[in-house]
């Protein structure tokens, strides 16, 4: 790892923490994050010797681990000739140490976090992250704080608990990220996810733990013509485009999926049609993992440079969808079931073809997940 | 695959659905399970080119799959240097598809029921098996019928709902087993766990599927010197032992680990100092997937043949173990944390030396054990 560089205007900046994104883009009120910029990047998939599977991919090549990555690739092929397209693949990243894709995040941002001295971690977070980063945090015997809602759904609580994680509730989503500015700019904690308004994303050496998403799909052999990612502040969407842009410029991959990011109400839908980057879009979702009011520049970015877009989908068309992965075998959070809802829509409106391969990022298990009661 | 054999008596049979064990044994009133023998097992551990990774060396070499198996290793320092051994391992099997190590079993097992056209899955299950049997019927279109207890928790009722899965609920663990028998003889069910008192141990195609348990340490080069297992009829204990054996036979591994059966109250225990296999053991416990009155001979054998034993954990022990293991980012069930309560206490007895490397089997993840709340 060389630097920073604003993923907006392209500045470049040393190794350091910039939690609230590129000063100079913030300062004309169009906030962006910063990605890692690499010296060399490799030229082959090989995994290393030891440390993290692709660590020369990635900010820190070796570092705190509980063996999250290495989902696995599942193909289904009743449901894609059901959809009606060639092939359909779905990546579970419930199959992570503690049940969703949020522990590539937490194993890179903590290690970040270990290697400059943080003594306190401080997220706002829904329920897979807060999870996530208790338990990493645990090993690596640091202090967490989660600010996060009153009606968390039990499991979580009841892990972050067993973590003895601090929990701090709010009832506005806004309100949590004062909290986390507060703890960060007071307290010198290390914040793992945005505190900004307008939002920027998470901060940089956590997202680009998402990398290795991009990294897994091309050492496994499956490239897709189109990935359909659940997405609030884009944090994972940007993490693959990253490392799906680095392993084409290396020429490990032939062509660039599309990115679709799946949202339960138009927000980046409404940025793509006209509406400004740093409006509020208000909406009322159950699928929490990806709830919230704000669009990020990394969100919009990763979709637009990919030649994809924002699909939204309702609770109701989520849950159909979580219902027919379970036909499947697949016991997935709501939102992830908005995955396969909005592949139909796609094929629907003619952007996927019966000709291509789509694959389904399933972002969590839904254990914990107690939407279904209510259906 | 060649044909089975019993692991008690040695006779051979041919291939066929055996649930209730040896019947030569049976009429003895010593009822024992039969395991796959093979033509001739591979000489390597190299992965298949396709299907399942080690496939040669069980009975399906393609089948069901929702990527089960292929949990990491992960190498807990801080606890070892704390317990006071040289290296201590966990081996989380919560990473597979629902959760636990029961998708190993259901792999294997309802591929073997697709093969004789079987339509119907029948099992007694208080969690962990039904929802994993629930999500590969699922996929694989059979009907599942779980027979289980009223109080089952909450999150694995819902798991099964979603999955469309037909629950029977009684009082008693032999009740059961009567409803499975009944649904075997007169509808013709394929059974997945056992239903014979005294208990043979769930059917032979299931119990091969936790071979690849022993043969994932091989591959990982991964060797502990003893291995302990949450044990309630010793399906994965056997798995286990039976894919060293012939990993040891085979000269892919230098010796055989010490295998511990962890029980929630004395069974194996008081079986091992004299009592009657055959006896029933009463006793209460939180630990609900260990729990149970019945022995078998294949858990006897396993920790007999490789030079280990049994340990008894009580739930406030459990829960210790699960509180520590907690501190290592590793959220299980309460037996998973019995393992390392029983690590401590053989450490403690002088059965486990200082200059020793042991594995925790941690059979399920803790998001669906409420067993915390209580403590």
């Amino acid at each position: 790892m060389h630097g920073l560089r604003c993923i907006g205007c392209g500045e470049a900046y040393p190794v350091q923490e910039m939690p609230t994104g590129c000063p100079r883009c913030a300062d004309i009120g169009t906030p962006a994050s910063v990605e890692a910029t690499f010296r060399e990047l490799p030229t082959s998939l090989l995994s290393a010797s030891s440390g993290y599977k692709f660590g020369a991919w990635l900010p820190y090549t070796h570092g705190l681990t509980l063996n999250e990555g290495n989902t696995p690739c599942l193909d289904l092929p009743r449901l894609a000739a059901e959809v009606g397209i060639r092939q359909l693949t779905a990546k579970h990243e419930g199959m992570n140490p503690t049940g969703s894709h949020k522990d590539r995040m937490s194993a890179q941002g903590i290690s970040r976090a270990l290697d400059i001295g943080a003594r306190t971690i401080v997220l706002a977070s829904s329920g897979n992250a807060a999870v996530s980063a208790a338990a990493y945090c645990a090993v690596a015997g640091l202090r967490c704080e989660v600010a996060t809602y009153g009606h968390m759904p039990e499991p979580y609580a009841r892990a972050l608990h067993r973590f003895g994680t601090k929990r701090v509730t709010f009832k506005r989503s806004l309100d949590r990220w004062s909290y986390v500015r507060q703890q960060v700019e007071r307290e010198g904690a290390f914040a793992l996810t945005n505190y900004c308004v307008p939002a920027v994303g998470s901060p940089v050496f956590g997202v680009e733990g998402y990398r290795a998403v991009a990294l897994e799909l091309a050492a496994d052999g499956c490239l897709p013509d189109h990935i359909l990612v659940p997405t609030s502040r884009g944090d994972l969407l940007w993490g693959l485009y990253s490392g799906l842009r680095d392993l084409l410029a290396a020429g490990l991959i032939p062509h660039m999926p599309r990115l679709w990011a799946i949202e339960p109400f138009p927000r980046l839908s409404r940025v793509l049609a006209g509406a400004s980057l740093q409006a509020e879009f208000e909406g009322q979702t159950a699928q929490f993992s990806i709830a919230g009011s704000t669009v990020t520049l990394q969100q919009k970015l990763a979709v637009e440079m990919s030649g994809g877009g924002a699909v939204a989908t309702s609770d109701a068309e989520a849950t159909r969808g979580a219902v027919q992965l379970a036909g499947q075998g697949l016991w997935v959070e709501l939102c992830a079931g908005a995955c396969l809802a909005a592949l139909r829509s796609l094929c629907d409106r003619g952007q996927i073809l019966p000709s291509e391969h789509a694959l389904l990022l399933l972002t969590a298990k839904g254990d914990r997940d107690t939407f279904d009661v209510a259906c």
